[in-house]
């Protein structure tokens, strides 16, 4: 078993979400106590939102010491129930491995869901273990056949039909199957905003991520009569709206699930792809196409015009840079094939958690990590474990000094402008975040850059450099 | 209202804490949906053992956009519930201002507890709210006139007794009142290992701190055949060992509970003083006493004899120095007078933040937070605070690069020796964390020493700046 050490445990639980993102299995994170175990459950949410495998191991006092009330008890089944799909307290050495075995298994069921297994302090010292037999995890269900034929019809009605994709059927065979399909009847392939994880690049399947921002994802789905859903959820704001409906489809479309993500996404497009019976055509692949090298002063195009240029082949891009970053998709999907992994349930301070976990899980593989300074904040203490395990993640850091979806989100309730003491719970300047030493501190190598040259020199050293770096990019 | 920016939730929960510590009254935290409010779980959980008033604001998603399972939706009640005493979720704008009331009227119950406020968008957002009066917490009952008798009883028996103090039986009126008890009848004060906070210092009430370690303890209470709880628990480890009682009186040992956490423990005090019906006794203060500095090699008894040389008049010393501060209360006991406040629930991560809300609370007075580097680690993102905020705090992380409390807690175990990969996950060097490094990129001046005259000169600097500075002490 390979131990990797975070120094809080947000990190950890970001971690094994971004090994089960890469791995489709689940890493397992040990965690101490209550308020140990707390302290992940941010990145806990996030992961189950992802629907991700993961077995949660937490230390407890033995009975005999929890009912003297110590400063430590707490009640930890209540602490993690909200996040755990599966939920046991260990009783016995005996019964240890077996329950161990029970949690892997749950973990692994349907597309991934979270498993904790609280273990008693005299459970884990007590003689008596016994090695559990393996036992493998049921695999899940395909929906039902009318289900598919009813995706079937809607995509032979001739309607104008988008198919939003999550989970498996982002990448791997899942795309190849949901490319083919969309090529043959015209429906357009669509990604959610918040991203598990999505092949893409030259040559990849085209899918088109929703916007974040409701009015602009209105608009990209305001064509479409016909929504099936493949193991996502419909699409709706983040955030509700004084007067606004949530929701991002028009009223006429209809919504059809044809798989839910505990279904089997995969195995759901292959039936219709055999359901169609049409001549299965194959999908144009995105084109090649890098960005040339821009140069001058930072710019948001500029910035991402250069990660476009430069983005090594079969990058795994981890992608929570928020507003800096809206426009770095587009300018990537014509560079080499990679992954792109986003922030599933909004919680902040994902990135470079996620990394590290792609990272460990990919070891030839680069990792872009993209991150605002204020999400990166929450969890920055990743940046020891990068440095610790050597892993090769370049983390670039977009310093706007604001919490700017904040000041975006406060504009969009129309309740007028913020005054000087919400302004200021919304700038995280004064004093200003020093990127390169925070980094430095870490044992991470950082620099800062003013200019897309240094920006394209600094990246560049960054993928070659076969270690973890840092990049502060003052905007 | 004053608002202050914390960059990460366990930041602003532990700063109200401290500041609920100082002012005997709550601070409100503004937190963010679920996610956000699990980030703050863990200094929740250190808070509720200090049962300090704090009133948590937490926003949610309107019903309407809950109903959508958009990413951010949480059970935010599930949450919440473990650490909130008083919970509600806020069901219109012309009710929000009457929930506010209870909420404050709800934490300053009894000495003080967690009370939690979930505020819908659209209660925030909508038309209506109306001031509500305020009404006053009811006062703290006393307890039942046959329990102090029975107290009073013991202290008259002439068996030796230890009086157990925590709360307000630890500063000001209180501790005044255990003194003359104590000075009166021979009993002997002692304090919790989980400190909230005890007034000490030159001529102050002599009262001895329990010891961490089972062994020392056990030691400290064996010549006790009485303890009169004051507002305390029963003294026990904080963790279980195999083969081994956690309780650390003697089973000879008769223990009765003055006042519960819930109860007036000052005037339980003041009516024991009656009951008892003695002359007062004036107890004989801490003797004046300062270490002289010293100064050569870096060890534990010279730091420790550096700080009681040095620390300035009513200071607020955070202690969460873990295994390199065990001298420390030894070393200060003749300093002049001061305050010291420690960790309550065993979760570390919470000196930095406990200092924050300290300082905020006696602006006028100097902190010193001392605290473990993997402790720092946890919720290093408080110094951004201190510099925001030019607050006084003096922070000293020792810097031992372990979890030394870890490693000794294995060998308690018995288990013989950890092997290489356990060893891994308690030594937290390679790379070794450069605090001076991480302190500047938080915009707190930071000095690294490796002489005791060189911690001299910092320390010294770091009280008179009158703002915020760092010293790492390499061990």
């Amino acid at each position: 078993m390979r131990c990797v050490l975070g120094l809080f445990e947000g990190v950890v639980t970001g971690a094994a979400d971004g090994y089960a993102r890469m791995m489709e299995k689940p890493a397992c994170t040990l965690l101490h106590l209550g308020p140990g175990f707390a302290n992940g459950l941010a990145n806990l949410h996030n992961a189950s939102r992802a629907h991700v495998p993961m077995v949660n191991l937490i230390g407890q006092h033995p009975n005999y010491h929890l009912r003297h009330n110590t400063p430590l008890t707490s009640d930890i089944e209540a602490i993690a129930r909200p996040y755990s799909k599966w939920l046991r307290t260990a009783s016995s050495a005996q019964q240890v491995g077996r329950d161990s075995i029970e949690a892997i298994v749950a973990s692994r069921n349907a597309s991934g869901q979270i498993a904790t297994l609280i273990v008693p302090a005299d459970v884990a010292w007590s003689e008596g273990g016994v090695v559990a037999e393996w036992s493998s995890s049921p695999k899940s269900a395909l929906p039902s056949t009318s289900v598919i034929e009813r995706s079937a019809d809607m995509l032979r009605s001739g309607l104008r039909t988008a198919i939003l994709l999550s989970g498996r059927a982002l990448y791997g065979q899942g795309l190849a199957a949901a490319g083919r399909i969309a090529a043959s009847t015209g429906a357009k392939l669509f990604a959610p905003y918040p991203l598990v994880r999505l092949e893409r690049g030259a040559g990849s399947v085209p899918v088109e991520r929703m916007q974040y921002v409701l009015e602009q994802a209105i608009e990209q789905l305001k064509e479409f009569r016909q929504l099936i859903l493949v193991a996502a959820e419909s699409p709706v704001a983040y955030f509700a709206y004084p007067g606004k409906d949530s929701v991002m489809t028009s009223p006429e479309c209809e919504i059809h699930a044809l798989a839910t993500s505990e279904e089997d996404s995969v195995g759901a497009l292959d039936a219709i792809e055999a359901a169609l019976s049409i001549r299965r055509a194959r999908p144009t692949g995105e084109r090649r196409n890098r960005p040339s090298l821009p140069n001058g002063q930072i710019t948001l195009p500029g910035l991402a015009a250069t990660v476009g240029a430069l983005l090594p082949e079969n990058a795994i891009v981890v992608d929570e840079s928020m507003t800096s970053g809206r426009g770095m998709m587009a300018a990537t999907k014509g560079s080499p094939p990679h992954d792109w992994l986003g922030n599933t349930g909004g919680s902040i301070g994902i990135a470079l958690p996620l990394a590290v976990g792609a990272a460990v899980a990919c070891p030839e593989r680069s990792v872009l990590c993209l991150t605002a300074d204020g999400s990166a904040m929450y969890t920055l203490q990743a940046l020891w474990t990068m440095a610790r395990e050597g892993l090769k993640v370049t983390t670039v850091v977009f310093a706007n000094r604001d919490y700017a979806v904040l000041k975006r989100e406060f504009s969009y309730l129309g309740v007028g402008d913020a005054g000087r003491r919400a302004l200021d719970m919304f700038e995280i300047g004064r004093p200003d975040l020093d990127w390169v030493n925070l980094s430095k501190g870490m044992g991470v190598p950082g620099t800062r850059v003013t200019t897309l040259e240094g920006f394209a020199k600094a990246l560049q050293e960054g993928f070659e450099s076969g270690g973890p770096s840092l990049i502060e990019v003052l905007l």
